[in-house]
């Protein structure tokens, strides 16, 4: 994806600052999502970081993961499986637990939403510290799958989320901050 | 939509008892999603409902419908709106509550989400008794949006979920249950 193409993207990124608590600057994505030409193109970029490598399942990560990975997979003609907080998913789930900065949260996701040896990419819109992501691959490869990679829109590299998904994992940010 | 591919469709709803609650019988769409080729005729079939009403926004409700209202928006080429539960939007919103079987909940959307004149559809998975679904209609008419419809995948018709969004109002349930 060309530069100014990014550059564009990352312009239409909207600072909010003190969200969700004091002295975080949140990066709010809806306004690349509300102008149908930028969702159009950050989608292209997903794809282009896919490449020729075709899954045979998209994972998005509860919430905003769902927005891109659904549209992915449907450009694809694959499947979507979402992954989601405890006791959102209603049948039989597999969980995993990981650090938050004050105690642990919880990623589940449906028993048979993998079958043993499908490949997986996994897409969330941000990247921050990583427990999400670390604990949504973690689930994936529990259930058989195999991790092509992880893309984001937005990884925010400072928080060196990326070290914690392990040297085995391509993790791609769209755009960094 | 031809009746073979929405009894397939139907056909591949999971229903799960006593989720979220004792009593009450969940209609699981993962098993669509999960499926390249259903989720793809999913899509189709919102699309079918739209035909050549082209809107320029697309809402999906948090958190399911953002699964098929990004999709749509993708194949449209126009924005996506999420309306998320209240606290979960960063920026300025603009909230709605509605009341449920015990007590309230609260619908939220950006305050710059929505254009004045802009035409929108509203996008969710499921239709049960209309609290959310009303909300939303609430909100993007309060924004200055004018609402072409309301399409879910699954409508909950003995739950009588159309009859709280006014006579007029567009509402379209693909599957009925």
């Amino acid at each position: 994806m060309n530069e100014a193409t990014l550059s564009r993207l990352k312009a239409s990124l909207r600072d909010v600052r003190d969200f969700p608590k004091p002295g975080v600057i949140f990066k709010d994505i809806t306004p690349i999502l509300a102008d149908g030409e930028l969702f159009h193109l950050a989608l292209d970029a997903f794809l282009e970081v896919i490449g020729s490598e075709r899954p045979d399942k998209i994972v998005g990560i509860d919430a905003r993961g769902f927005i891109f990975g659904a549209a992915l997979a449907d450009r694809l003609g694959v499947g979507f499986v979402p992954v989601r907080k405890k006791g959102k998913l209603p049948w039989k789930t597999r969980g995993a637990a990981y650090d938050l900065e004050y105690g642990q949260g919880h990623a589940e996701i449906h028993a048979d939403a993998i079958i043993p040896g499908e490949r997986v990419v996994v897409v969330d819109d941000l990247l921050a510290t990583g427990g999400t992501a670390e604990a949504t691959l973690r689930l994936v490869r529990e259930l058989g799958g195999e991790v092509l990679c992880l893309i984001v829109l937005v990884e925010l590299a400072f928080l060196h989320g990326r070290e914690r998904l392990g040297k085995g994992t391509r993790v791609v940010g769209i755009l960094t901050e």
